[in-house]
This record gives structure tokens, C-alpha cells and sequence, in this order.
């Protein structure tokens, strides 16, 4: 029975501004920061007072002690555990989507939305380890007879490399934030999680952090397994980063903030991974065929894309790479009549509305202004913008191959399928790149999609980047600056491996092996035997 | 046929001592460096001189161009490739054994050894690449009807990341280094790969790359596929980890040579992933109850492990913690009485000598001194060292934490099994971790298994860890500084791993899919199909 545990259902009232450190509330003693409501520009309350590196240290400390008994929770009760989170999350919609949509502007059907997916990849996570291929398990039995030596029995297994540090991102409250992917992943895998909330929702964090926090005394967890710290990146974050017992980091956010994050691991005594996403302009590529086909109503569907959310996405399409040519006119002009028919809407916090304006105008000076939205005379608000250029000025402009956080997207031209494989060379490494081709393309398309392969962790035909789906296959990842470490993905459920190390065991005896790799295959999982996938 | 392509057979009259980039001989324009026979200090010709960043930038271009046709081989083609390799290796194993029995003052009957094991691991890597699941191949179907939103097909494959520089080691002439672990695992990803050959046996190095060559050729390869340069390592070396066509790094070798280039791929632009395997000093726990068993034998076979090839291994067992008492003493008396009776035997380099005899000078002065070898007379020799000390000095000794690279070793004294776990606690990542258990020692055991988790890659129990079978379940990894990468295995079927990369496919039309994740599994591989895996 676990009814002694089941906690009051939360409300915004509820919210104390505290830090919560392996479940108890501390209150921060730094300074104070609001959460914003940007669409007004005024205050949330509570106050939450940042912490300071003795938070750091408490969590940390707490983490480390929790790590040996939470790596010992079977797979089954750690599913629970996930599983128990998302009920939670589920339960309070109705707050987080109260508390969220006053702290981020974005709208309720989004925020009901990102809930369900936050619950949803907990649960997704739930069932990776209930199926067990994630333990890695492989098995080489001894052979005693093998000339000129025997051969040893060796097994294999993957571990959580340790207590892990996650930081929340801006734009998604909840589904890359407190019990977002990475501390799901990180869950997952054995590892305790301490998360440096992002200032731009601390109440929204609060809450989930609560949420979390009920969860662990519901199901029993070593109270360390969780912390929530308030503070800012380049203090609290950089103590989190540099703490011993911390042994590896997740982060969604800028470039800057990404690889100040790599830089700080990278200089501990002992380097650890940072699992950074960063920074991606997500290109498309509309070819000949889609164009002839429907150049108008890409151009259309191409800013819903862009201007979704106040193009507050990771994979908002910021770059169209195409061949010039009345295809291309019909699509940027219904482009720049949806830019300049939207309405502009407000970013998660003044600034970011600050970067994405003068984002902007810096693209003013450098490109063609294609079309912009309305004024607005709200605060904090994204006015969507289109740019467009040539293929020579886009390679030599190092400022029109930065990101800007929000609607803008630029156009460019090119003389023909060459330039555009030209243009493509020189890009970054991106997060997604899309192509629109009519079966008249495939085979432009096909020599296309090979460069593509080396420039970007997600190739999408004929559809649109933002929207990540959660399953089995997504990767959200690719070649720097769009993360950090291309050999991964922080969506889905390869994510987990970001948290795991393989050990081998040779000739321990078999009273002492763990039960993934022990005899008879006490957990029914799948396992590499000499080699054979099997589950006997 | 491939019999235009046959060479003739080698003879170490035919070294030329050039360079070899992308299959044309290249005299270097550097210093010229000559293999030294170490048994008697005298220089073995060829000279070879040292490319220079011109070499580099030819070797890396020629690769960057390789690796579009190279990844696009099919697995089989590419098994066939490394398969040659193998078979041209397995060919020539006397004229690889006069040579790096030259080079090395190995015995020939290791040398022998080692090029089958050389063979054996390009064959290992033949057979995951027909097997296919390397791909990690991941299929969500679309799901049309979902609501509110439909579902897009997404499917996940692994591509290679890029060409490879791969450091040869000094102490395996063969399955470390032109053809060892590394270079097979890369070519199996599908990377190109450039090596810079150890100096300390340039002509075993060009005989083994001229074999790949030979390869290349055979199985009509690209030539940029493969590249042989000579250098030092803090100048060809770093000119090639931080070139930009370069995407990974192998290496084993020096802590202070590994963290280098480790330094060196973190400063570039575009940062690039380097598993650097470099120094451990393999514990060995020798439990009560199997020192009642039989301690003299333990001691004798613990110097065995020793002493062996001069201790040059990676893994040698250079520290033993146990608690004080009868059974301890019988062991340090079995094998102090060993090592007195040992012969000193050459060591790889004159410089590799210098460097064992510092290390244990500084050991006599900062612990005791519990039995050496005779003196020896040759050059370049290894005379083996056994030093003992008590906890508490070794926790308050930064020397003692050190490796030694040869057959040195240091028994570390505990009051009792408390202060065994108090010191292991403080161990750097390891390698490996050994203990001898009987059974009465399983449940103290039990709780050292769970601690040596956390600090090695490899756990043996009741053996020694010198040897490292290549096969599917083998980790050659650890924490750091054991390696600088812990989520990997340099040995072993899935050091593959560390040269690729997840792609997402989504909407992919089914003309453009490449094979591993096409419609009807025309490769017959496990895939992973909404979370199943099936192979259809």
C-alpha cells in the first residue's frame, strides 16, 4: 500500500520558490529571479532565490550515496518508478498547463500536448527497460578445449556511469526540461539526476520537480535520485558540471551556453561526456519536381513551419537552399505573403526577444528582406521574417549561416543543382535537413540525400522538421555545432545509451553475476551469445 | 581473377622505408629514424624518414575523397576486404615474425601468436559485418490513422563517421597497431583510415601496410582507404588529429601522449571524438579464503603474469591490495622468491627501458623493497621489481598510484577488508580489476564486485589480466584515465561502435532507403521494428 505517500493534488498556490535537494525543500540563498509572464511582461510569484556551490555539493553528495542502491533497482522497478512520474505529470495537466502557458506564452493546447509527450517518453523508457535489450548483454562461454589456450568465459553488460547533470532548455517546459528526455534516459539507465532548472519557468520546474520528488517516496527510490537546483549557468551550472561526482551532463540550449558546458568537463581531472544540443538552421531543399508540382503550397506549409510556436524549435527551418527559377518565385512569393499576412506572438522571455531581434537585424544588413509580419505593439513578441540571397553572398557572410532563435528563415538562390551541392558542403552540422522531391527528383534526390547523411542526424522528404516524434528510431542528434556528440540522440530510446558503459566479466562465478548476464537467462532478454542473438 | 593484382611475396630486403599514401610510396622529407634491435642497441635498416604536414594534408584528402565509394561498399565487400587482409597477414607471418622479433626482442613465438590473433580480429570484424547489426537498423512504421496527429515513418540507421587516425603502439607490433583493433573497427564502420606507425618498429609497420595495400588493390578499394605515415607524435601527430577531414581518433599508448590528443581534437573547430586507451595498473585482490587455498601458488602465478613479455602489457598486474596476514606473507614470499629467480628480458625501445628503470627508482625510494631480479648485463633490459607498502602510504603517495610500464609491482597491506575497500575506493579507472576468490569468499567478494564496477572495464576472477581475448563479449576500456572514453572497448566486436553515427530516415521514399533499412529486409539483419526486435 502506498497510500501514506500519495501527495495533495498540486496547485500554483502550492509553489514555494524552493530548491529541492533529495527531497527536502532548501531555500536558495542568491538572488532572486521571477518567472515572466511574456505576453504582459509582468511577474509570476513566488520568488525563486538561485542557489549557491553548497546546493551543489548537497545534491551532488546525495546523488553519489543514491547511486550504488539505485543502480540496484531492477529493471522492473525502476519501469515503475518512470512509469509513476508519468502518471504524476498526467494527473496535474490541468496546473502544469496553468503554470506553463503564464510562464512561457505559449498556447494551452501546446502545453496539454507537451505534457502528454513528456508522459509519454517516460513511458517510452519504461518499456526499454522492461524489454532489456539495453543491458547490452553478451556472453562468450569459455571453451576449456580451445588449442593452443582456453579460452575464459567472458561476459558483458552495460552500468550507469553515475549521477548526471541536466539542463533544463527554454523552449520546451516540460518535455526537454525537468522530466524531460535526458532525465528520463538518465533514470533509465541507474543514474541520479540533478537538474539545473531554467530561470525562464521555475514554477513549471517546481511542480515537476514535485512531481518527480512524490514519485521516488511513492516507489521507494533513494531520495538523492532526484535534486532540482535554481541558479545560473555560469555559476551554479559550471559547480554542477566540475563537481567529481557528477559523470556525465545533458543540455539543450545555445552555442555558447553548449560549449562553455564541454570546456568545463573537458578541464576536470576526470573528463566526463557533455551531451550538448545546440544549434541547427535545419535546411531545406525544395528540388525541381516538388516545385512544379506545388511551389505555392510549400511555400505555405513552409512558414506554418517557421512561424509554429514563435519559431521557438530546435529544427525551425531557417534556411531554404534551392535552384532559381520560377518554381522557386512561385514559393518564396507565398512565402512572403504568409510571413507578411502572420500575426506576430510572443517569445518565452524577454531575452530571447531581445537575440531574436537583433538576430534580425543583422540579417537586414546582410540579406534581402523578403517579407515581414505586421508591427506589434505587444511586448516581447516574434515579428516572422524572410530573407533571401544569393549562393555566393550566403557562403562569404559568416553571419547569414548563424542561427536566429525564432521565425526567420533566408533564402538561397542558386544557379543549379551544382551550386546547391556546393552550398551544401559548407554547411554545418544540422539536426534535420528536409527535402522536397516528386518522384521525378529521385534521382537529384538520391545524390543529394548522401551529403545530407553527413550533415545532419534526421533526413526528412516532404514534410517538415519541426515535430519530433518519440519512438525507437528518432534520432535527435547530428554532426557539430547541432550537438556536441553526433554518436547519439537525446529523443528516443537509443538516448539511453548516453548514460551506460559496458563492463565485461571473466570467469566470475556464477553465484556473483549480475542477472542480466546470468545462466539461464533469469530476465528472458534478448542476448549476444558467441555472437548470435538470441533469448533463449 | 584477382591474380594481376597478387604481389609477390615479401622479404624484409624489400623495405623501402617510404611513407605509403593512398597506395604510392612517398620518401619522407623529415628526420630519419632507423628500427632498433633492443637486444643489442643496434639499428636495423631501412632508415625512415619522418613525413611532414604535406604528407598529412595528402593522406587526409586522399581519404576524405575515398570515403564516399568506401562507405558505399556493401558489408560483404567490405568483409572481403578485411578478410584479404587477413589472409595476406596470415601469409606472411615468418617474414612479420623475423622482422618484429628484430624490433621488439619479442620472443618469435608470441610475435607468431600475435599475428593470428591480428588476423583473427580483421576475420571477427568480417563476420559482424555480414551479420548486420551493426547497422543498429530501426524501423517505426508510420501510423496514418493516429490521432490527433498521424505518425511518419522514421527509421534509423548508423553510418561511419569519417576518416580515422589511428596511433600504433609500441608493445603489440601487430594487433595493436598498422593492422590492429582500431584499424579494423574503422575500416569495418566503413572509415578510411590514415596511421601513423610507431617508431619504435617502422618496418614490421610498412610490411603490415603494405599488405593492406596489396588489399586495396585485390578488392578494388579506393587507395585513399588506407595511408601510412611516419612522425613524431607531437608534430605529425597533432598535425593530423587536427585536421578537418580527420572525424575520430585511435590510440594506445602514454597517458601523457594520450591526453594530448585528446587536447588537441577538443581545441579544433569542429571537435572530433578520440578513444585513447593509456594507463592502468590492474588490481589484483587476492581474498582470504584463496590465500588459504593456496598463496604460494597465487604468488608464483601473479609474477608470471608479470613478468611476461617483460610486462609490457597494457594490462599488467601492477598493484596488489589484500589484507595482512599469514596468507599474504606466503604469497610475497612465493613471488619475491619468484621474481629473485626471474631473468631480466629486453624491453620494446632504449627509451621504454629508461623510463621502467626511473619509474622503480623513484618506487625504492617511496616503498619497500621486497625483491628484484639479478642484475643484467644486456642492454635495454627489464629487471623485475616487487615493492610492498601499507595502506596508509599509498593513499598519501602520488608515485605509488603510478603505472610503471614493465614487470613492476607493489603489494599494498590493509588492516582488514574495510581498509581494502577504503583503497579501492581511491583507485584511479582501470583496465582491469582481479580477484582471487574461493568460495567461502563469495560474500566479501560480492561487495568488491560491486565497487570494482565503477573503476575498471574488466573484471576477472581466479586469473590474471594480462591476455585480452578478442571476441564479442571482451571490454579493452575503462574509466578514466584507463581511457579517455569509458562508454567504449578498443577489443572486441563492439569497438565498431566508436567509429559511427544514428541517421534518421523519415518518409524516406522506398527507392531512396538505403539497404538495412528497405522494405523486406532485403539484408536478412535484425532490425528493431516499433521496439521488436525481429529479423524478417
Amino acid at each position: 500500500m502506498t497510500i501514506a505517500h500519495r501527495p495533495a493534488p498540486l496547485s500554483t498556490q502550492d509553489l514555494t520558490g524552493q530548491l529541492i535537494i533529495a527531497g527536502e525543500r532548501v531555500t536558495g540563498s542568491g538572488s532572486a529571479i521571477h518567472g515572466i509572464d511574456p505576453t504582459i511582461g509582468g511577474r509570476l510569484l513566488p520568488a525563486y532565490a538561485h542557489g549557491n556551490e553548497t546546493d551543489v555539493v548537497r545534491a551532488t553528495a546525495a546523488a553519489a550515496t543514491a547511486f550504488g542502491p539505485y543502480r540496484a533497482t531492477s529493471s522492473e522497478d525502476r519501469a515503475h518508478f518512470l512509469s509513476t512520474i508519468a502518471d504524476n505529470l498526467d494527473a496535474a495537466t490541468e496546473v502544469l498547463v496553468e503554470r506553463a502557458v503564464a510562464e512561457t506564452g505559449l498556447p494551452a493546447a501546446r502545453i496539454t500536448g507537451e505534457v502528454g509527450r513528456t508522459s509519454g517518453q517516460l513511458r517510452l523508457f519504461a518499456s526499454v527497460l522492461r524489454e532489456g535489450s539495453w543491458h547490452g548483454a553478451r556472453i562468450d562461454p569459455a571453451r576449456p578445449d580451445r588449442t593452443p589456450l582456453p579460452r575464459a568465459d567472458i561476459r558483458q553488460r552495460k552500468i550507469p556511469l553515475g549521477p548526471v547533470a541536466v539542463f533544463g532548455a527554454s523552449n520546451f517546459p516540460l518535455a526537454f526540461s525537468v522530466a524531460g528526455g535526458d532525465t528520463a534516459s538518465a533514470l533509465a539507465a541507474g543514474c541520479p539526476v540533478v537538474v539545473k532548472a531554467h530561470d525562464a519557468h521555475p514554477g513549471t520546474s517546481e511542480l515537476v520537480g514535485r512531481l518527480i520528488t512524490d514519485a521516488i517516496a511513492a516507489t521507494g527510490m533513494p531520495a538523492g535520485t532526484f535534486s532540482l537546483l535554481y541558479g545560473t549557468g555560469r555559476e551554479l551550472g559550471i559547480a554542477l558540471v566540475t563537481d567529481p561526482r557528477i559523470k556525465a551532463v545533458g543540455f539543450t540550449g545555445s552555442r555558447s551556453g553548449g560549449t562553455a558546458l564541454v570546456a568545463a568537463a573537458a578541464s576536470r581531472p576526470e573528463p566526463i561526456p557533455v551531451y550538448a544540443e545546440m544549434s541547427s538552421i535545419n535546411p531545406v531543399f525544395p528540388l525541381d519536381g516538388a516545385l512544379r508540382d506545388d511551389a505555392a503550397g510549400l511555400g505555405r506549409a513552409f512558414v506554418a513551419s517557421l512561424t509554429m510556436g514563435s519559431g521557438q524549435f530546435c529544427t525551425n527551418p531557417g534556411l531554404v537552399i534551392a535552384v532559381d527559377g520560377p518554381g522557386l518565385d512561385t514559393f518564396v512569393a507565398a512565402a512572403a505573403e504568409a510571413i507578411s499576412s502572420s500575426t506576430p506572438t510572443p517569445m518565452l522571455t524577454p531575452g530571447i526577444a531581445a537575440s531574436y531581434a537583433s538576430g534580425v537585424d543583422e540579417f537586414v544588413s546582410a540579406a534581402d528582406v523578403l517579407a515581414r509580419s505586421e508591427e506589434s505593439t505587444g511586448p516581447n513578441t516574434c515579428r516572422p521574417a524572410l530573407f533571401g540571397t544569393d549562393a555566393e553572398t550566403f557562403l562569404a557572410s559568416e553571419t547569414l549561416q548563424q542561427e536566429i532563435f525564432g521565425s526567420s528563415s533566408l533564402v538561397v538562390r542558386c544557379r543549379d543543382l551544382q551550386q546547391v551541392r556546393e552550398v551544401t558542403a559548407e554547411l554545418e552540422g544540422q539536426l534535420t535537413a528536409t527535402v522536397h522531391a516528386a518522384d521525378s527528383d529521385h534521382e537529384n534526390a538520391r545524390g543529394l540525400l548522401e551529403a545530407l547523411e553527413l550533415k545532419a542526424g534526421r533526413i526528412l522528404f516532404n514534410g517538415w522538421p519541426t515535430g519530433v516524434e518519440v519512438g525507437h528510431a528518432m534520432v535527435h542528434g547530428g554532426p557539430y555545432p547541432s550537438t556536441s556528440d553526433s554518436r547519439t540522440t537525446s529523443v528516443g530510446s537509443l538516448a539511453i545509451e548516453r548514460f551506460l558503459r559496458p563492463v565485461a566479466y571473466q570467469d566470475v562465478p556464477a553465484a556473483l553475476l549480475p542477472q542480466p548476464i546470468a545462466d539461464g537467462n533469469p530476465e528472458h532478454i534478448w542476448r549476444r551469445v558467441d555472437g548470435e542473438l538470441i533469448r533463449d
